[in-house]
């Protein structure tokens, strides 16, 4: 697609009418406002279920009957969305990577601050291996603030010496809450969706006065040593560009596979224009293709030994 | 294949033998003998040719002839290497998209310090364009100084409003002859090639005293703007995995689609180490498809127009 059909949809975005009610209420209203309309697409079966106590949806796509599953952790700044907005994107991994999925329903702040929504990531993680799935058949993908909690449900696992899944992709992952970040000021301009104010006010429900800096509230300041391969996806018209390429970096340092891929023109979570949007669709291609290829690495690694 | 392995294949280039002559002429030689008994493979023809009245190698592959053509610039810090040596990564790649490749002898330092590379490869791309091969079936690719000249040719084709190859592949590419990366510190007791030391020989033979924050040197920290999609592979294990990170970075603030992919463990160029080392295999496949895919996406908006 054409720098200049991406132009017209980041034009359409910044014409598009914002939510007048500033109320966390009218801000989950509006959020999942977007996503209602939106179809799963032929041949996916959703239903409610439990994952560690944690309520959840269960999504599986006719054919996807390859070992494995793909934990799902929406995006809305830890105060908007819902196990129901992140199913989309869930849904369009599953579809690729042969796999269920599972959209997590973890808590939201400000009813709920850090650290519950890692609690909650935890517990269900915890739930998949106790369930007798191996750490090596789970993925993990996220959005936005659910990117930066697969990072968090990471080093928590990490630390407490779980074993660790194949691999994870991030979409637009929000990872540094001190808002740090030198695209927060430089690309305020370019960004259609979000400017400092906005993602400050939803920094601030989460964290509720504790502090940005620590490492499952900012995982871009953490040694992520040991982690598994990541892929990371952004736009470059993000208030959050920085929050990826410093994540890429230290996960360079850290001696992690890491791929990094940005796309010209395109917003924050450009996934959710699959459809209208060839880069969408070919990004999600590749989440699935590297999302499985870890997958597929970690089968070939359990035949040989 | 797993860490241990990468670690083995280190530990073996740690332990391999340096060439105790330290003259321009033994440093040539040293790098040649390890390229000089690397065939390029079944199917393969290449000839000796000129190219803008530069000396080059032209490469087919049985079987590749659909349109386009990739024009690569070898490694060797501007000092040593040739289009023989070229020759190994620019048949991988001929291979993978099923163009021909054409590798370039552009002149080397000290005889010939900076512009005189650059002239080359501008001579060379130039002819190309006079041929008759549209910029648009042009992708460039290149590796360590060789990705860095790739960086140079795009910036002074954009200067003098050349159209633009459809994109470009670089392979630890060294973009900042100031060496002012902080993995030249932080990474010199992982990496088995490279010290700073060595680096700075190279800068200083190929600079002769000229500034090494001409971007044409150092297009770490150039402008971007307008330039086509890059794919950036480095190694985790490399004095110049900063350049890598920063290119990736600045790329990304010019507005470009880009790419980065990082092995962790890996060495510098460590596509080199195909055959030996799967995740070298596995780069170069992604390389080609990068490449294959920019040329189709030329061809697509072509048919559409």
């Amino acid at each position: 697609m054409s720098h200049e059909q991406r132009a017209a949809i980041i034009e359409l975005m910044r014409s598009a009418p914002q939510s007048e009610d500033r109320t966390t209420a009218g801000q989950r209203a509006s959020f999942d406002r977007q996503f209602k309309d939106r179809p799963l697409g032929a041949g996916v079966t959703s239903r409610a279920t439990k994952l560690g106590g944690v309520d959840a949806i269960d999504i599986t796509v006719d054919g996807g009957d390859r070992p494995g599953v793909i934990l799902y952790l929406h995006g809305g700044g830890y105060v908007v969305g819902s196990a129901n907005t992140g199913s989309i994107l869930a849904t369009a991994l599953a579809r690729r990577v042969g796999t269920p999925a599972v959209s997590l329903e973890y808590r939201l702040a400000p009813e709920h601050p850090f650290p519950a929504a890692v609690d909650d990531a935890y517990a269900a993680y915890r739930a998949l291996l106790d369930g007798g799935t191996p750490a090596s058949d789970i993925v993990l993908a996220g959005d936005s603030a659910g990117g930066g909690l697969v990072l968090a449900l990471l080093l928590s696992a990490r630390r407490d010496g779980l074993p660790l899944p194949a691999g994870a992709a991030l979409f637009s992952p929000w990872t540094d809450l001190s808002l740090s970040g030198a695209s927060m000021a430089h690309r305020e301009h370019l960004d259609p969706i979000f400017d400092r104010a906005q993602v400050q006010w939803y920094a601030d429900q989460y964290l509720a006065g504790q502090s940005p800096l620590d490492e499952l509230v900012s995982p871009a300041f953490a040694d992520l040593t040991g982690l598994p391969p990541l892929l990371i996806q952004v736009g470059s018209y993000e208030v959050l560009l920085d929050d990826s390429l410093r994540l890429a970096a230290r996960a360079a340092e850290s001696e992690l596979d890491v791929r990094l891929e940005v796309v010209a023109g395109a917003p924050h979570v450009f996934q959710l224009l699959a459809g209208e949007l060839e880069e969408a669709d070919e990004a999600l291609d590749r989440a699935g293709l590297f999302l499985s290829d870890q997958l597929v690495r970690y089968e070939a690694a359990r035949q040989a030994s």
